[in-house]
């Protein structure tokens, strides 16, 4: 057993940390909330260049071949920086379908563009029952002589509205047979797309997507026919482990600034961190935090061992769920009526954890996985 | 021991129920949100003709002479209704106040206008801390040949830009001597005082306010000069236990908004309450609210039988804070991401829980006072 | 709305206060405990005397014709005292039973005898399963010309060992109908019935019993042939309540010792009573019982008016079950090691607590039946 | 980072699992509570030619030098078998202290014999508070020519009534002088020890034991003068880590009889598995267990590796001892009654769990160390 980074590792996490300290400030972040696309081309570039947008994908479609422990890292980071943009969706959603699944050809036109910081991508991934399941999907893919005709609406799609490319999931056939969801990469500019920004807590940009009549060759089928959510399954504790890292990042912010403002703010004479109830609270965010790394590093640890993974997964996005929703809450007992004022940066966090809990599933969606693991 | 309502209670319930759904449904709950002065004074007079102003004032201050039980009802079905306005702080931070404690002098200036709706009124709790103690508070009030003046900032003032009168606490001496803080009544017209507002998740309007240099004559001393923080504790408990009822109209509405959902939503095949564990939710929720009925109840019928309630009525705030919050987590965690976006009522009601929480003390304050009384 | 007791009331509990701290002390608990019958007929008979017996019977049958206010009322005290031996066997599983579905043949024979304090009762209620429900009985009762032949195996019987009669459910035709399950009263002397005793953490006697071949006079049935789990369902909220009231008196005794240990135990120079980490402790212990006596007391108040009361005794149980789980945790966290031997007093109301959780349906158990009263 | 066990870690849990498996089945540790001793030295016997007893002692005393992790899987299975006997005092508390700060002629003439299974020890680490803090102890040492005069009162040591030899924390010099506490080992069978047998939920033979006058000579202190109180601090992570190993192989077996339970339990005509909640319970247990494991695991990996860890290993005790008891309350849940029975495994395992999570600090003690670790 070993519980420590490797010094390559730690560089790079340095490196990571330090990149985003000064490119995406909370103030900057706070910037982007309002910006229209979200995030700046130029970050980006930059973010091209350090190669994090290439770091899964073999080196000749442009990427370095880093293993999926050394990406953890890089979201860690990100996450605590609530850094703002289509990261996620461009690199894990789009273009890890595509590397995992895609035809040689796909892997050739998309992954050196996405590693580049060329193309943007996201994923369309839930309908209206947002159960991230096989079974909402109502969308459908009429197979016609050139290609297939796409129909349908999709939900909570984040960062659309600046996508290059979205992956859509429609069923080729008939609504009755599960198992014919296929998965296909449309060029965002087509006409018959639709989309209506979603208003909500989430910093993410997210929209309401509507495929009118979309013709698409078939080509662009990433994988078999009928057998797109396969891929996405396959995909999937990729996603969600992923997104643990992320949210790993976000718990230390929270932590961390909430023990400054009990070291700061003063009641009754003292600093807030002198009362032992304070204390107890901070030692209770400290532990949930603890058993968040452990739990989402040892799934980190089997994806890079391809070693099973599907309850380790689980009860690491459920575990990570609970506890970043449990930190904030606590986080907010100690902040008081400050902490839900737009101007303190525990607000952003907050907003980020609710969204983030239910991302990808919520606990009861993993705790079902993992109760079905157990059996 | 009796349990239920008086027929005339009943009656009550049924006209404010009827009169709040038709008068502000949630659109209109909504639209103030926008709005700048945040609630329309049409809808103000008509609640002042059904005597909901006056309702706890004797009937030589144009009055009504009810209890506290009596106000409890309406309080309660304006929670359930998200109330926008400066009710609470008019009839009770404002109104109370100058009931319990003022001169023969200021109940004639005040109390008819307040109960025939043409006086709003506010009070300024807290400032930095936001402790709700005498401890923090830093104003001044400088005797003068004539009168006082006022000088220092509060915080989370709500609803002073649309208030005719504001109560503000100021210490008359030395700020190291505790028991000097006195309270006055100010025209809010006065030249010298600021506001800010301040942006949060609360949906009442909230303002820093700051006193530059107010004059103020001594007849709007409330009470004897150094003597206000008693004053403030003497109203505390019904000022808390109001807060209570209300929180419980609301709690009722996020358990019936829940139980709607979870019977119209569909998940793989069924309803979302044909699920066990979705079942235990709502039962959970249910128990909750029901707790917190009756821990509220009997803190407003100690308060109406004179009884001493300090830690009755600091266990029902404490209680009803860690209800609301449980029951808007798990109401949030059966309406998915669907309740985090700014079209689903259950967005709002959580904002009025967040906010509701932490006003008036929050989970820790009331713990605090109860372990005081334990002893 | 009424909160308080009436004079009466109070004089009842008090009366019941004093004869049990005077003949049922602890020192006596500990010694019943290892006591083969459980109890002392002489303090029965003191009991009998102070009419406790027959408080809820009609004065024709030598009862006080009280309300279940007042039966809660002494339940409470003897919950405090941990008072042993089988009054709620005797006087609710039995006598109350007979009085709510007996024949009069049957009441004249049996209710005279269980408030004089000559009759002893028990009922099994539970076989292999111990769910609760007519489904897991498997006790037939194969009709005879002359009446019915008993055969079965019943478990957690308590006081059979001490008991005149019990009360034995058993299916009167097939297996497979549900609805054909009728009750018993069997003399315990019958040849033929075997007992076994169970050891657990219950303080109460139980048995598993075994009944070989039983005859049964048609007369000894209660109620209607193949009604019998109505009859207890009927009387089920009446149980459930009367359990939750005894629940209260012990949830008292937990606090009120664990208070006293905090202010005498001293660590580091001072009373534990003098953490803040304890004192909170101390508070949420308060509140939990606060909230579990006005939800008993509702059910109990609901049930003394005849108002629909289902779901609200399901929570009170549900409620109760987690509350004393709780306050006897915490209060095991304050005692530390001293807890758990067997001299402290808190290990006995620990183990009242553990049996008393289950007993009559645990927190899912009520939750179930909360949950389809909410549909 | 690594996850995964060695070869040769795998290769000693097997061996242990079946040794513990063959040797100390369950019956068996049903005998040995009623057995005097508590264990048979046949046993031991065997344990100690596996090596077990010098594990972590240098090869020049008899030991293997084997590494902390290595003793931590052996701990592991002996939790998971409620392996019976004095391992962790004699081990744990006796050896480690003597190989840590023992004198060259303490280490010959004690740790071969540990290491050969010929010497069995404890060590007297709480008086009457309990309070695992030097503040507590009131013991006193008087020095004289030849040695000293030990005179006080110790409490929950477990296993003198077996042991050789015992380690007798006591104060050299003043009373009120905080640093003075010295460690000494003490001849059991020396005359004017007295013990007298604690009953307790604890699965383990305690005693309360009294020194009258008992002499000690100078060579029999372990260390320095006065710096007992640092010895015990040196050793206090690793007693700490090695009860939360012992603690997972507990948890484990309590899961696993729960998932055993569920699944051949039948309610309803179907498995107890077959519920959601049930389910979701057995879920929570094993995400209870997961962040149990890797918590402690981090700790045992710092503590091989020479790190930091005072944080580290607080956590792991304060998460282990909530775990277990969360885990334990929800096998209870799951089992029903049947799990308070005598007869019922869990309830072995509901003892060895409520004793263990007080043992070397509760949740409150530790987390006040993290508390202060964290500032």
């Amino acid at each position: 057993m070993d519980f420590g980074l490797t010094q390559e590792q730690m560089a790079l996490k340095n490196v990571a940390s330090r990149f985003l300290k000064k490119e995406s400030p909370i103030a900057f972040v706070r910037e982007m909330i309002k910006d229209e696309k979200g995030y700046p081309p130029s970050l980006w570039g930059k973010m091209a260049k350090l190669g994090w947008m290439g770091i899964l994908f073999e080196e000749n479609y442009g990427g370095y071949g880093g293993t999926f422990l050394d990406l953890s890292i890089i979201l860690e980071e990100m996450g605590r920086a609530l850094l703002p943009g289509p990261f996620f969706q461009t690199v894990i959603l789009g273009g890890m379908t595509i590397m995992l699944s895609g035809s040689e050809e796909l892997k050739q036109r998309f992954l050196p563009g996405i590693a580049s910081g060329d193309i943007i991508m996201t994923m369309a991934l839930t309908e209206t029952e947002g159960s991230y399941s096989q079974e909402e999907i109502e969308s459908v893919a009429e197979p016609r002589a050139d290609g297939y005709l796409l129909r349908g609406k999709k939900m909570f799609v984040p960062y659309i509205h600046t996508a290059d490319y979205i992956i859509y999931p429609a069923r080729t056939h008939q609504k009755d047979h599960s198992d014919d969801v296929s998965l296909f990469i449309v060029n965002t500019k087509t006409a018959g797309i639709e989309i209506t920004p979603l208003l909500s807590l989430d910093l993410q940009k997210q929209y309401e997507v509507t495929f009118r009549e979309i013709c698409v060759p078939k080509k662009d089928l990433i994988g078999e026919e009928g057998k797109g959510w396969n891929l996405i399954q396959g995909l999937w504790p990729i996603i969600v482990t992923a997104k643990c890292c992320e949210m790993l990042g976000a718990m230390q912010q929270v932590l961390e600034m909430t023990i400054d403002y009990a070291q700061t703010r003063r009641q009754f004479g003292q600093p807030l961190s002198a009362f032992q109830v304070i204390q107890h609270y901070i030692a209770d965010m400290a532990i949930d935090l603890e058993c968040s790394k452990f739990i989402t590093y040892q799934a980190a640890w089997r994806l890079s061992n391809h070693l099973p993974s599907k309850k380790e997964v689980a009860m690491a996005k459920l575990w990570c769920s609970g506890a970043l929703k449990k930190m904030t809450v606590t986080a907010h007992q100690i902040h008081g009526a400050i902490g839900f004022t737009k101007e303190c940066d525990l607000y952003l966090y907050f907003r980020y954890a609710k969204a983030s809990e239910i991302t990808f599933g919520d606990e009861n969606f993993h705790k079902e996985v993992v109760a079905k693991e157990m059996d």
